[in-house]
């Protein structure tokens, strides 16, 4: 599983007279720290770890990688639940944690510069005395950073009216793979680069420096939970919701057994005897607010819920919420194993999968627990297993990969919100020819012509770029005619 | 200006066999009515137009061009103001205006599909049936196509609160400039090949089926005028909305000489001596917008505004907007000739670029009438000047160009929303290193290696794309150790 890291030792010297012994880990205890991200099946230890604190050892680090032709992987806070932050043994690992400064609250243009190590909620903490907040919250909001989230775009609860991270960062600094420093900015003309890069699992340069919007905090949030005699049910709440041109600010579904792994694990005392829950948050100006909440109670009751409670303080709100955080976890109370998958289906295909995952999980004996952001339309079934008992996790992969397939059938996708990665370069087939996929290799080409930032990421197969001659200096301005009619 | 179109007979003989006599244009009188799109400085004769009206056609069309090595050019409706669609004297200009399919609108998930001659009005006029419209309109949205919006990432008056066309376009397919018909889709995993399509005017391939969002009508729309005695105080509303956390619909504002020409073609009858008026538009729930309005009309009155009138009724509001979409073509009113500039500034520099613009004015004795989204810092300056006057063309191309130096130097860029196309590729290499412009051209080369999806656009000095083997045939699997240090 761990092959034993190669010797660096010569690129490890000039790290160390780089960083300082502080910023370089060569231990092999230490290193082993490193040796996965939030996706813990699987596992690399990194020949060498650094801890740059500005980009231009940023910068530095990733020059001597592309002149040793060493490959280099980022890793932010190591939340990531698709591998993307795998270390190679072969290669350097490049941890931004010690990039933490707020460089700039601006108030007026309301937007925040900040260091690729700080955290997501930090950012919100740092604009919460102007009013203003981060807007998008990943469940892992207080220990992840937003360098990883820009690497793997990012979503949370409140994106369904909020827009995921590629809505909120207006520009990037990054080093690019031949240890450049860059800006890449949202206003910028001509192709729009900053989209490519935010969303491409470090595959195309590391974040150095930030810019992200922040957003003014509502007048008004309320918190309604409902109860559901099963996720049908509460299917057709969300569908008629929506189909009133409501946009609530998060609106997520919990089944009967992610409710009873939650209540095991948090006591959050959902009431008693749902098939399913629903969590919709409504925020805005007061009067907004409360003309919305009217009409949402009124489609749940009517949809069949037989229990709402509503919170618009914010501990009851936080009571509602803590189920729902604490699901992923909480599972661990109830399975000694679980896969967390993440797909995502047009909402209106959300039932005819959910029956489809019910069946699967009949004909494999394994359970799934269903949690999951039901505006988007995006699922993460958690598949139960016992890691003690032969062939379960085999039965659990299966099912898994069966929930992703299932979700292409009905013309969804196979993440949602976590991320290629390493977990899932083998469905991408799924998704795309063989060609579509080379085009993408040659976008990344064009950042990373050595193939060295983050390789064996997203792609099945992974591509040279061909003769560096023929891509990066072969290139001749036009004659004058304008002809392109030369090869 | 017009050099005299090529011969290319063989492949207007093709061409015929694929559309048909009525699909295929060489007569030399009726190619001129295609020679310029809405930047009528540029000037091109296109040597063959044709007129599809199915992807298949396109897709043929684009194949006999890439297999003679011919250039072409796509073009909607002609309505860009930067010359994206100027055609070749030496290639085919592929005209999309007979693809006007509306294919489907599915309210249930809140989604148009439309072939891309299809103008931006009409799909809202097909939704509006269901009480939704499509957000994004550019001034032109009677005439352009949303072919042309997503060649451009085409902005518009109320772009501010729903974003640009970007935000609104779910998926596309497109022939690539290769003739091969493909599908990117925003929930598609890996890089984000469909951001960076979007606004890559023409270079990238061609849209030939577009899904779009539809968004709710709003319960209620809302549109306030305020006049102030100059622009100044009128900028200083702006940032109080804004800073009050309000995000209005959209926010325009006019200059006196704006106004002037505005009142001479279309009598809008603005409130007499104003310097500068406000147009701001409020829509949502009917208890937010009232509460908001409230705000909005103490805080124009508070920055200055000395006389305010407020519609909310579809002709009221209908007379209030009709000076500002009338701007552009009315100052024919008061100016022989004029240039429409398009650039950006971060909000909080308006006052100063508009004192250098008059400063400008006043050094070059050309005048400018100023009119922008002024919640987005986009500014549209018409630059007025005599044609018949001996070098009066001259400065007002200096004065137009200055104003986007004034906007690069106050952390703007050279275009807010028109894009680049022929007319602004010169002005690339400020905003941009060698090194960064042949990064976007790789971009380009992963999807047209030889050059031919509208050559000229965009980049200042087109470059080929290098052996095309070792662009697209070199690629190799990666050694099974991984290493991908082999150059």
């Amino acid at each position: 599983m761990t092959p034993a890291p190669a010797d660096l030792s010569g690129l490890s010297g000039r790290f160390l007279a780089m960083l300082g012994p502080h910023g370089v880990i060569t231990d092999p205890v230490r290193l082993r720290t490193y040796e996965c991200d939030g996706l813990t099946y699987h596992r690399a230890t990194p020949a060498v770890v650094v801890l740059p604190e500005t980009a231009e050892q940023v910068a530095a680090v990733v020059r001597a990688c592309h002149e040793t032709g060493t490959p280099f992987v980022a890793r932010g806070s190591g939340t990531g639940l698709s591998g993307g932050a795998l270390p190679r043994s072969d290669g350097v690992l490049i941890v931004t944690s010690r990039m933490r400064r707020i460089l700039e609250i601006d108030v007026e243009n309301r937007r925040a510069v900040v260091e690729p190590g700080v955290t997501n909620l930090a950012i919100t903490e740092a604009a919460r005395p102007y009013g203003y907040y981060y807007a998008p919250d990943p469940s892992s909001q207080q220990i992840c950073s937003i360098g990883g989230n820009v690497a793997e775009n990012s979503g949370g609860a409140h994106c369904l009216k909020y827009g995921f991270t590629v809505n909120h960062v207006l520009a990037v600094e990054l080093v690019t793979p031949e240890g450049e420093i860059v800006l890449l900015d949202a206003m910028d003309p001509g192709y729009d680069l900053l989209g490519a890069f935010i969303g491409s699992e470090g595959t195309l340069g590391i974040a150095t420096k930030i810019t992200v919007r922040l957003s003014r905090e509502p007048e008004t949030v309320t918190t309604l939970l409902a109860a559901f005699p099963d996720v049908e049910t509460g299917g057709v709440a969300v569908s008629a919701i929506i189909g009133a041109g409501i946009v609530p600010a998060a609106i997520e579904m919990m089944d009967a057994l992610a409710i009873e792994a939650a209540e095991a694990a948090v006591r959050c005392d959902y009431p008693p005897g749902a098939g399913a829950v629903l969590i919709v948050e409504l925020d805005g100006p007061h009067a907004e607010v409360a003309h919305e909440f009217a009409r949402v109670d009124a489609i749940c009751r009517e949809s069949g819920a037989f229990a709402v409670r509503v919170a618009d303080d914010p501990a009851r709100r936080a009571a509602i919420w803590k189920g729902r955080r604490s699901a992923f976890a909480a599972v661990g109370r109830i399975s000694p194993a679980y896969l967390v998958q993440d797909g995502v289906v047009p909402r209106t295909a959300l039932p005819a999968v959910l029956a489809g995952i019910e069946r699967l999980s009949a004909r494999y004996g394994i359970r799934v627990a269903n949690v999951f952001h039901a505006g988007d339309g995006n699922l993460h079934p958690l598949v139960l297993f016992d890691d003690a008992e032969e062939g379960a996790g085999e039965r659990a992969e299966l099912v898994s990969g069966e929930i992703l397939d299932l979700c292409l059938e009905h013309g969804g996708s196979i993440t949602g919100e976590h991320g290629v990665g390493v977990d899932k370069s083998r469905y991408m087939p799924k998704m795309f020819t063989a060609e579509d996929l080379d085009t993408m290799q040659l976008v990344r080409c064009a950042f990373d012509p050595r193939n060295l930032s983050n390789p064996g990421k997203i792609f099945p197969t992974p591509r040279l770029c061909g003769e560096v001659p023929g891509v990066r200096k072969g290139v001749h301005p036009l004659v004058a005619s304008g002809e392109a009619d030369l090869f």
